[in-house]
């Protein structure tokens, strides 16, 4: 019973979740089940809709007779005719809707077990986004307790470990940790209810990412209550994996219709124009005239479909790598998402760490919001840190079409033969003409019509830049002399910089040494392949302009650089698999750098450091450490494969 | 057969246009329907799409040796078997692609008379973005003589005055406005394909904007080979009423799918998650297995429901007034269409004139785009014109909670005693506390966390508008002294400040004398009428915090302000039923003040400026006078009805 991750976007992933009832593919939406009212019949939430896994109350089963007894005897599956997973949720929500509930912790668990709840739920308490520090604290103390209860009760029941914290970062992030710590199965994010009602999306963005620094990347996370449409892109681009809707039913009940855009009264409407398969066939005039019942059932099926559409669609753009655009279109709906999706920019520091390093389309900028995204902040920090000018004195062009070098041919040259190292002003900040290929930089697309926001972030980057590299002088691009005469070679300053930018400075010149050859593809132009001394170490990729590490490449780095620096570390067991060039599994892997990011070149070394195999991370460090399945390094060139 | 508007949002309109064949509700999208292949049969169009028209090359028909008989003996409809309207193009955009057609302008407009066409276009040239102006400006006249010769030929088929003009909006406007006077029925926007294919939006909506701006409102727009859905949206807000697809069956016999966010090839797909009537049972895999006949049925009728479905929710935000909240999520899905959507701002001037007065709902902010609307464009104009402060001195507020005057209840009751006028820095600009409540001040919600765009925009209009005002201090809210001692009437301030925003200071000033009585309401404590010398002038409205102008300071006005200022004067035909309180349609309406906007406040007067009716203002002057059907002022009171 594991959950796998498949492909991933960031923080966001395609998994694979495995429990004793079946698999349920995340991200997913778990329909909310009254037990005593099936608004859609549970058969026909498998059947029709796909869905593998449903929530109900086990609290509300409890407390009915009739229900109690009869979930007891044939078990929840029967009991909601239901063949996927049941999860089960304890009380703790009619806690916070009602005050105090009238049963222990101990009972709870005991009862979710016995009527057969494929993943029950701790009686944790909700904490009020209103409550103090304080009294958030204790009750964690209590939840975390209780939760030790339930995971010693568990059984073969998984179990939620839900964590809670109010809207303090710190106390959600240490309530995370702990959980992270304990044998549960899921980590739901509760208490978060109140802020989603009361459009207080910022303060939401702050409790998921606080919580996601806290929790093991090997579990579901479950954002408890989130279910609308147009907060499922968001939330899955936070690497929220599960989520439920009660809504769909409740709305429906009222005669509110979930649209991705938002939710609108039936009375309010002025046409129908839906065509998913509930509406399809309907006006508004006769979904009026409809018994109520009948309209709830389809204004129910309406609403699940527009979530599983959404899901669909959060999908297809994890795969495509592309969910941040997704989910800046979204944000659009409100300004309160909006807000969330802005805040997002004061987590770019730990949104980086799973940022991947490169992708296969172009990265497209939707608004001024983009310059939040963890590409942004990845790009101004190398840039900062991992540049080396090739001359003391700087010339600075202003963005003119892509790529730079061809755009800027003969000034680029006419500056570099007076000493002038010519700089880009992106929207990435300042970009030297050596870099102007690699990914984002060259694989994005922007309007020509720029926001204050973007040249502000921009200048203010390439002002601190120049000062950082210590540029004797800074010109404009129209200021060079014409008669330089400063010989240079653009072919090897460039393939250093990349090197430099790509692997840091020190990495790049274990590789760099003696003779530099650069072998060029006699179509395009473009550097394909480094050769060092006679050594093959480096090959550029023409898609991401960024380097495919070579063995000979990656032996120089380890003799000079030391461990783990670039290095997964695999155990015994995996050695002749990954020096074969078969891929190296997360459940192998001993320890890894921290650095390492989603996409980046790695060395897979043995526990001695000896050299096995380079190839591509698809894992960080702390999921490579703590999945039990899954590629960690999808590997290109094992040390016994031949040259 | 006219073109009738039914809802309007800003230039955007839900339409009702009246052809031989039938009757186009607008906007609409024509599929275009090739003779030879007919990818989707027209009756299904008509039957299951609700395509109420379409458009045929004539040009292709009279090329074909069998069509062409077929088609001069059974007619156009009956060839085509299509019940609805037929729209026909006459090699044109022929000429576009593969150079000089070998037809006349005579001969084409002929053959369409001759097959049936209900609406027919001019051989017109087809003007490359690529053009000199001279070129354009040649080009231009022999479309325009050979206009004329299709006018004068046409007889009982409708015909298409094309707009042309390449990317020269000079020409482009002078070419509407000469179309504007000539006999022709729908205005299609030629010459546009090329920019939609190069990405070119932002030029797109200079010409389609440029070209609005010479035409007349009482036809509708086609902007031609316009049809993708990502598109329409913007399309439909610069007032565009038609569009027409080719690409719906193009794409299908290319493998390729429509989505609201782009086009994707089947072949890249990695699911097909459609609910779409034509997708619905299908999985990526059985649509790949199927025949290629079979797969372009299933994906053209695919294309055709993106369409509609957009379309369809297009509509229903010009019914909510809300299309830019629209636009301005749909432009997210390419870089290109932000260019367009941010290229509109400056065009706010001319989009100012048809921007409501108010709307229902509140208006959502977006992003700093938001800020290009035109309805902060008319803020920032008239708090600078129309705004005058009751004290000499100035205290500003940081934005901190709607109503301002309940969050800041005592702050600007300090203030004012110390004789400071309380202004507010909002992102619409400055805000004085009088004018807190009035549409879109307190209708509109913003995220909290704003952007450099908004902060300086708003900063700019700030420092601009207290140098206006001739401030002779200006302090920080924190700085307002305690011992103020000043008596003022915070109602009299708020009822006259508001009359002096909506109305201009003149017109206020015409109503406002004498002793002023203020009427509240008991519950909310709001400002409901104001009473002038005992007389009941003006009424406010909870909703948009804006007056319902009363008889009583309708004659006011007319005594004082010289027409034709906030009138609209009808013909004598309809003076016994304006005077009623009968609405005001726009065949009786003689003339208007050309700065009436939609929904403002107006005076229905005979010509000889004598009192009919109070009102509010459906069309702006252009509209009224041009329109030959429809309401132009929703009448209130009229002379005639009991006070």
């Amino acid at each position: 019973m594991v959950f796998e991750i498949l492909r991933r976007d960031g923080l966001a992933r395609i998994g694979r979740f495995q429990t004793r009832a079946g698999v349920i593919e995340t991200p997913a939406l778990l329909p909310v089940v009254n037990p005593k009212i099936a608004t859609v019949p549970p058969r026909e939430l498998y059947d029709e809709f796909g869905f593998r896994a449903l929530i109900t109350n086990s609290y509300i089963i409890k407390n009915s007779p009739g229900l109690k007894e009869k979930a007891l005897e044939e078990g929840l599956h029967k009991l909601l005719d239901f063949d996927g997973t049941i999860m089960t949720d304890s009380g703790t929500f009619q806690s916070h809707m009602y005050g105090e509930v009238e049963v222990t912790n101990e009972e709870m668990v005991q009862f979710q077990k016995d009527i057969g709840s494929d993943i029950g739920t701790v009686l944790d308490i909700f904490t009020e986004p209103y409550w103090t520090k304080q009294q958030t604290a204790d009750s964690i103390v209590t939840t975390l307790e209780r939760m030790q209860v339930a995971c010693d009760m568990k059984g073969d029941m998984m179990i939620n470990g839900v964590v809670q914290g109010s809207v303090y970062q710190d106390l959600r992030e240490d309530c995370a940790r702990k959980m992270a710590t304990m044998d549960v199965d899921v980590h739901p994010i509760g208490g978060v209810v109140p802020l989603m009602e009361q459009y207080r999306y910022a303060e939401l963005v702050d409790v998921v990412i606080s919580s996601k620094k806290g929790l093991n990347p090997n579990r579901p996370v479950h954002l408890f209550g989130a279910g609308h449409p147009m907060v499922l892109a968001l939330a899955a681009l936070m690497g929220c994996d599960l989520f439920d809707s009660a809504s769909y039913a409740k709305f429906a009940r009222d005669d509110r219709m979930m649209f991705i855009d938002g939710t609108y009264r039936l009375a309010d409407m002025q046409s129908l124009d839906c065509n998913c398969p509930a509406c399809r066939g309907y006006t508004l005039e006769s979904l009026r005239k409809l018994t109520r019942d009948e309209r709830t059932k389809i204004i129910a099926r309406h609403n699940l479909y527009q979530i599983t559409s959404e899901l669909a669609l959060v999908r297809r753009y994890i795969r495509e790598g592309r969910l941040w655009e997704l989910a800046e279109m979204r944000c659009r709906a409100h300004p309160a998402l909006l807000d969330g999706l802005r805040r997002l920019k004061e987590h770019k520091a730990f949104l980086e760490r799973t940022e991947p390093i490169s992708r296969d389309g172009a990265m497209f900028y939707t608004g001024s919001e983009s310059r939040g995204r963890p590409i942004f902040h990845r790009y101004a920090e190398r840039i900062m840190t991992r540049y080396v000018p090739p001359t003391d004195k700087a010339a600075i062009f202003p963005e003119g079409g892509k790529p730079y070098n061809r755009v800027y041919f003969n000034e680029f040259d006419k500056a570099m033969r007076a000493g002038y190292t010519p700089i880009v002003m992106s929207p990435f900040g300042p970009v030297p003409a050596e870099l102007d290929e690699i990914y984002p930089l060259a694989q994005s697309l922007f309007p020509e019509i720029t926001d204050a926001e973007t040249v502000s972030e921009s200048d203010n980057l390439t002002f601190d830049f120049i000062e950082r590299m210590g540029f004797k002088e800074v010109i404009e691009y129209d200021e060079i002399p014409e008669d330089g005469t400063m010989e240079y070679d653009p072919d090897v300053i460039r393939a250093k910089a990349i090197a430099n930018y790509q692997f840091g400075v020190d990495v790049a010149d274990a590789m760099f040494r003696g003779k530099i050859d650069i072998v060029k593809s006699r179509k395009t132009g473009k550097i394909r392949n480094v050769i060092s001394d006679g050594e093959h170490i480096l090959s550029l990729r023409a898609g991401d302009g960024l380097y495919t590490l070579r063995p000979e490449g990656a032996v120089r780095i380890l003799e000079r650089i030391p461990s783990p620096r670039m290095r997964v570390i695999v155990n015994d067991d995996s050695v002749p698999f990954v020096s074969e060039g078969r891929n190296a599994f997360a459940q192998f892997v001993l320890d890894a750098d921290d650095e390492i990011r989603p996409m980046e070149e790695v060395i897979v070394v043995d526990k001695d450091d000896k050299f096995l195999a380079t190839g591509r991370a698809l894992l960080i460090k702390s999921e490579m450490k703590s999945l039990k399945k899954g590629i960690a390094v999808k590997v290109r060139t094992g040390s016994g494969d031949e040259a």
